[in-house]
């Protein structure tokens, strides 16, 4: 079990550039033999998942609702949770560290999350923190996403 | 169960003019006939529930932890929860409303998950959110706090 | 916070016998100054939520929705949790002790549980465990499932 | 994601006879196309892994703690939750049915949730229940365990 859990994470409905980072992201760290956690439904999660199944690695997505076929059809392994938006917090705790892109609330409750718990957060394209906003690592491109994500 | 549950959430740690706005909070929202609900432990929490029993109310307190002994001593009820800062999530499950004052990681991540679920979040000298900062609504004193949380 | 909570589990349908036991158990644990947890439901739930305000005590309801008004009008605190029957779970970790009136499998659940987390159960009517029967301590009236949770 | 995802649950210590009972169900199941589902750790769940590694298949576990490293090291996918033993109702939720092999307390919590849910639960040499001792359908080999989780 010396393998890396990273969750990507970002809206399910999403930009066609968000897409093509989400899907790039998951594909590279599938290649850094990183395991891809991820909410399980559309947009950016299903993206990552493609990306990683694509690249032989393996997707697992925590889902919100108790029915698996909500799942996107790129998951290695899907979790039925019943737990509703509490499962985001079981998708942070699952993982070493979060790759957030773009998002809306239910991403920006994943990043404060991570934080909270002490977690590595990469932002590409994502929620600026008022507060304290160097505790996100910033990436400008997602082999510079998964590169932070790896250390 | 007409009555209306708000959560006061916030540091663990907080300065003497946040200490003062939630406890002043914890008793305004008393005396509007409210529960006042928050995570239990010290800072913004304590001094909400220390207001709000001062003011004749009920102060519940939901603690990460499995001990109800770290709860702060001003609770009518503390729930122990095992469950981390998972609890989080069941703080703002259990409220109508959530009042931020100040706070760190934890409070981003409750203010979140309540923009989330679609509950009203009102802010009290706490986080911007640069994506949507419209979507919390600022209060400049607990008294308008309380009333925005009211509505 | 020094009161002991004690967890009365049950049927949400129950019978006119288990309604009278459950209402005396809640009644008797509120006497004896604990605070009664449950599910918020009806059936046992209820009625010992209902004896525990008759007799001046506090009732907690923790509840499997999202929707506070689903509780039973006797409960002094709604905590809606929207967790579904994992909210089982915690009802025994927010408690020091469960007693059991009757039940199915959601009792069973709790039961079990408790045990797990090596809590005192007291039973009333209920499950008896074919691998370790004597884990339960058996009650044949309201007055001794209270004094066996006290203890 | 038309994979049926059956939990084999049991306890962390166990004997040779349901060690070797365990490691046969999760290889049948993996074999039958199945995703093992188990609570991560020792004993019955790390037989079942061990099974269905072996017999090409996935094992998934579902463990209390935030460390993955307390998995056992035949998974495929370690979910930490740090819920403690409230993750025993997510092992359930996320499986179509459960196999109960031995077993104590946490395994008669699973069993209960299960039943509570209306998933099908099926015995091999495990709690007997005294209420409704038909809800579990006995199994007197790996062979019969798995068919009638497969159904």
């Amino acid at each position: 079990m010396t393998q890396r859990y990273v969750a990507v994470v970002g809206g399910g409905d999403c930009s066609p550039e968000e897409t093509r980072a989400a899907e790039q992201v998951g594909a590279l760290l599938a290649r850094a033999n990183a395991v891809v956690v991820c909410g399980g439904l559309s947009g950016v999660m299903e993206a990552a998942s493609r990306g990683a199944r694509g690249a032989g690695g393996i997707a697992v997505g925590i889902l919100p609702g108790t029915d698996r076929a909500t799942g996107n059809p790129h998951l290695s392994v899907a979790i039925a949770t019943g737990l509703g938006e509490l499962r985001n917090g079981l998708v942070v705790r699952a993982s070493d560290a979060i790759i957030a892109v773009g998002g809306e609330f239910g991403t920006l409750s994943e990043i404060a999350f991570a934080l909270k718990l002490g977690k590595r957060v990469v932002g590409l394209g994502t929620w600026e923190l008022s507060r304290r906003n160097d505790a996100i690592l910033r990436a400008s491109s997602p082999e510079e996403a998964v590169r932070l994500a790896m250390e």
